[in-house]
């Protein structure tokens, strides 16, 4: 909506899986997301814009070489992947489905580029939890390495925590070599959490993004936001002193929309740390529990056993300085857009309060038996 | 056969995918190979031993299952993946086999130990092609950083030269997170590239091992002993200063055997280089035009355009010491073993003249069109 707004040409691509997946866990979106088509005739008549939506899969590669052909796209900004680490963790066949989905969607655009637009840009969405969390700082991307006085620039070494952080790791070596060997163009966003209901072309609330809150689909400050609009517990897990990066929506339609409009150039490979903000999960819930008082909510903080196997607290430090190079400037914090979500969160929280139950976890990233204290509540 | 002769109880697992891909792309082994049941049924009449066989797919999981629960294996030697890199470059859907097939199969694995077998050790075919050629020393998997005094060892970044080196990167880093948070044993073994016709197992021809020489699934020493045999030039591709890693068949065995006897502890992710001598490929030449000419044939060396995307001169100091560590002495030199493969192969040279057009490379890492020289010399 937002490039439309500014005069691109937008096509929008999908499969629309997510919703189907949301269903098949037993939750929804908090807001009621209408149907594609009339979603998309609702914005092109509200704000007189053009866009043209396709429905179908990445990993049918005659639909994709076709859409490449027809549309001769400058820039492809690829989002359309299973985003969801705990959905990733649930078997073998979610395991096997993320990766399948999610590499071999990406090798066919990384093919289509280089047969049918080999001018094109790629930005393609990362997660900063590609990282992991080591022990030294984080810097875009890249470090030099030497031995006996011989330099080299090298990707930075990853360890992803889950089967899907995996796949965009694979996806990030895919892409890079895509730019080494066949001399395309990409940008590879390393995306901290996304947070916020509202952009300001949701003039109408049949525009509204959906606004998962269950335990695969809704970030931890998603899972929070719900919580705190129903009268439930915040949860951290575990400790609590795991940190991560977090970007406010508007923002990073603003980092997505410097990338798209700033290529890199032919057989560059760019990676962009796209955080704002860095806070360890239980000061996040501190600030929840902050907004939700002031809002006359009454916001407690409860801990809850892990159900992940990650490090629980850790050094945290994130080189983030290419987007702010070439102009983006933060607009929001993350108090203002909390007013915000949860002010448009208690409109609907007859719909949290019917789900209530997706919120805790029920994945776990090992074998153990879910302790009776996570069980009672459920 | 190695195995089993040593007295362990082996049980192979196959979908003979290879055999069918050769066959494909108009080629053949050197030496006339058996049906794998009437192969085995020899070994074991032979050597008295009871080697059994399941015909599958990795990728299918309920087999890959089945078998984990009824076998309950120590070690899994998994060399079961598609092993080719110009094979993978030859069109969008080789691109996506190789990465399917390998990614998902190996996944599959790792779920099967995870869940019917965890204290099993898997021993897992990686290439020294996954590391690349950086300017700088190659470790053996992993690198000490460091940032303001702390310290992290982390895998050594990678950069594979092909679609097929990917799919092993994806696979190592699928494989460290299994150990990471499955707590699995796993050992990952950068081959380089394995050279030779017999081991000692092999006393009737009906034993032998494949040898493939066509592009894609013979390596440039395969090749180049091809060519010897029937009096075709050896033909180095672009400046010939491409160093690569080698090993002996017999002792590339002695190394896998010395893995599987030697497992990693529960939770550990080792990674071995696994290779001898490094020659680049003109040197490699050399030797077999050497010990070609001491059997009579007459061997010349004519370089041909490079047809893939590669450095033709670089660095390659590779680290190699855990094998060593626990006992491996390599057996056998590269002069030894080319006099024994260019008499196997003497005797077979009608097979070799009559396919011989599959030697030299028409698969491109780029779409430049084959040059004149190219095109004269099929």
């Amino acid at each position: 909506m937002s490039l439309a707004k500014r005069g691109h040409d937008v096509r929008g691509i999908d499969n629309l899986s997510r919703r189907v997946h949301v269903r098949n866990i037993g939750s929804d979106s908090v807001f009621p997301i209408l149907d594609i088509q009339e979603r998309i005739a609702k914005f092109n008549e509200i704000h007189k814009c053009h866009i043209r939506f396709y429905k179908g899969d990445l990993l049918d590669y005659s639909f994709v070489r076709n859409i490449f052909q027809q549309t001769q796209p400058d820039s492809i900004i690829h989002l359309a992947e299973q985003p969801s680490a705990p959905f990733s963790m649930i078997s073998q066949e979610h395991a096997i489905y993320t990766q399948h989905n999610n590499i071999e969607g990406n090798l066919n655009v990384l093919y289509a580029m280089k047969d049918y637009a080999p001018n094109s840009h790629l930005v393609k969405l990362g997660t900063m939890g590609e990282y992991g969390t080591p022990n030294i700082d984080i810097p875009e991307g890249f470090i030099e390495l030497q031995s006996d006085g011989r330099k080299e620039i090298l990707p930075f070494p990853k360890l992803p925590g889950s089967i899907y952080h995996l796949s965009k790791v694979h996806d990030s070596a895919n892409v890079h070599f895509a730019c080494r060997v066949w001399n395309l163009r990409a940008t590879d966003i390393m995306q901290g959490v996304v947070y916020g209901t509202r952009t300001p072309e949701m003039i109408d609330d049949s525009l509204m993004t959906r606004f998962d809150f269950d335990e695969c689909f809704g970030t931890v400050i998603n899972r929070y936001c719900a919580q705190a609009a129903v009268d439930h517990p915040l949860t951290p897990y575990g400790q609590g002193k795991q940190k991560r990066g977090f970007i406010d929506l508007v923002d990073s339609i603003q980092c997505l929309t410097i990338a798209a409009e700033n290529p890199a150039s032919a057989g560059e490979y760019r990676v962009f740390n796209q955080l704002d903000e860095v806070y360890d999960v239980t000061e996040l819930a501190e600030h929840v529990s902050a907004v939700g008082r002031k809002l006359g909510l009454n916001v407690k903080i409860k801990p809850i056993a892990n159900p992940r196997k990650e490090k629980e607290n850790h050094q945290y430090n994130v080189e983030h300085k290419h987007l702010h190079n070439l102009g983006f400037r933060p607009t929001r914090n993350i108090v203002e857009s909390l007013t915000i979500m949860l002010t448009d969160l208690h409109k609907y929280r007859d719909r949290i309060a019917e789900r209530k139950s997706v919120i805790l976890p029920q994945i776990r990233w090992d074998d153990r038996e879910l302790t009776e204290k996570q069980l009672i509540k459920r």
